[in-house]
């Protein structure tokens, strides 16, 4: 048995996986699982493309060459400094006979995974881009191993929208796995989103609503009160600092009556995992989806508190989430406003 | 509604949770959901013990005379420095009337929650202990709160092996709780545990049998890979390094003929997570019990991999725990052997 995951293009050290690699084989042709796209645009990280700006004190002939530097060297543009990649956009060269990802030739993509882990070669020198933003258009072609997640661009949003919304595409959908799993218990699903105004939040609050939940959104001020009020995509609005176990705890009880059957944490500060586990029922789930979630915080939390939840590290990836995500958005109005705001704010 | 977590005996900041209060009140009298302890032992926590250790040079007295002086001003054996605590053993004195905890009054107990939210309050001065270790014979009194973690020293097994049975009785009982989730899927279920060999993964390894699934433990030498096959714990022990993806992958699927429908991580080393992932099937399960565990690399690393797996914080608490860890170690003689020869070593 074979991993599909790319092992057949790192190149060194080797028996590692690609994200690990120093440096992967970007060429070409493809093998049966493999897919390659023909280029167009990346989308670097913010935190790759300060580092590089900052570096070379915004010379964008100078950040335009290293871009070009790292990626001849490595195979792929993984930014030694950062450890991060980025995105692409591009169209589907050819297909390989064995892939099982859901793509053919001629459609329009994004990658939803990084680039720090994507084979990658230029071929245009980065002719098109002046160096001074993250929005890199380019020439060249990258390769998708089989296990791999790439989502075509829909016809009917735009590309900017989609991209928003493939960003945190992994909330809505494990959410309403989560909810679903709870579907013909006793008690009506309860579910509260900290975080709620956000990206994500108002994603996995819309995906709860759509699940059948009654739903409560936490917020950090009464602006996002407003914001998420006016939006209407929750049941419930209470403001509370996530951070602080019992002021979350008790709003949650207060707006649901009882701590929620589903508690999803879309706060991306520290020290948000007590005020989870207390505002969670017996039996019930915590999905942490931000990345400042400590691990022994959670663990040695719900052990304090001997609460019987469970606990789960969101998992961006679920199969078919970036269509479903995109589904919630066309049947939610508001939660389309919402992104496109934020979007015109950018 | 009221959190029974001990809220009413933080004295300081007014409204944290009782592990982040920097003093308790350690009043005798219980409330109606509380519970009284007469106190027998301390064991203070291994990193506390060595930092006062460390900074009064071995002066026992002045060791004996600081964890007094915590004890008093903080209403519970918080150590300042290191944050950390312990646990103790002592004799049910009176409970409320409204307590879920499942002792009455004259059970030996040791309490499961930590130290450092446990209201504690010393009356022989600590006369019976010279400060030379981590064991501290002591007279006071404790409190337990009604959501709180204690357990009935078993008559027939050492209190030296309930206790260390205990530190790790988690992993069993979520082990089994997982395992059984997967009962009447189409395919047996089958169980990796990383770090198979130790006091957490032996159980876990143990459990996983008793419900049902075939199992594989990986370990990290060939002394632990005689160890574990001499104890016969295990359907199939095999040699890998956990932080290497491919190789703990590789001997996962070598021994279960395909990934593994759970694995269970109890290794305590960092870089754990993207092996665990490759090694479990799609639309398992990995159970994280290592505190070293990066919530980040979980996250990200199935999203690169675009693994659709189910990933849980592990959750020290489960109902009924303690009992079911204790009943694993009656069951298996081997396991229970296992554990009386570590106690045995120190």
């Amino acid at each position: 048995m074979t991993f599909p995951v790319g092992l057949n293009r790192v190149l060194e050290p080797a028996g590692v996986l690609p994200q690990a690699a120093w440096r992967l084989d970007a060429r070409a042709e493809i093998g049966a699982d493999e897919v390659r796209i023909r280029v167009e645009r990346l989308n670097l990280d913010a935190a790759s493309f300060r580092q590089l700006a900052t570096k070379h004190g915004g010379d964008g002939a100078a950040v335009r060459a290293e871009v070009l530097e790292i990626i001849g060297t490595r195979g792929k543009m993984h930014n030694p400094v950062t450890g991060s990649g980025g995105m692409l956009i591009g169209v589907v060269d050819e297909v390989g006979p064995e892939s099982p990802l859901p793509v053919k030739a001629g459609d329009r993509v994004a990658t939803l995974v990084s680039l720090t882990l994507t084979p990658l070669a230029i071929s245009d020198g980065l002719a098109g881009w002046d160096g001074m933003g993250e929005q890199v258009p380019a020439a060249g072609h990258a390769i998708l191993f089989g296990r791999s997640v790439v989502a075509v661009l829909p016809e009917d949003l735009a590309p900017e929208l989609a991209l928003a919304v493939f960003d945190v595409c992994g909330a809505p959908a494990l959410t309403d796995r989560i909810v679903r799993s709870y579907a013909g218990a006793a008690q009506p699903v309860t579910v509260a989103v900290l975080g709620g105004a956000g990206k994500s939040g108002s994603l996995a609050l819309t995906a709860a609503r759509l699940a059948g939940a009654r739903t409560v959104g936490v917020v950090v001020s009464d602006a996002e009160r407003e914001t998420l009020t006016a939006a209407g995509l929750a049941d419930h609005v209470a403001v509370a600092d996530a951070r602080d176990p019992v002021a979350v705890s008790s709003a949650v009880v207060a707006a649901l009556g009882a701590p929620a059957t589903v508690t999803v944490v879309c706060v991306d500060v520290p020290g948000c995992e007590h005020g989870a586990i207390l505002a969670t029922a017996s039996g019930g789930t915590v999905i942490f989806f931000s990345m400042a979630t400590s691990f022994p915080a959670a663990a040695l939390g719900a052990e304090g508190l001997a609460a019987d939840v469970t606990m789960l590290v969101g998992n961006g990836y679920v199969p078919g989430h970036a269509e479903f995500a995109l589904d919630v958005v066309r049947r939610t109005p508001a939660v389309r406003a919402l992104f496109e705001s934020r979007i015109a704010a950018h």
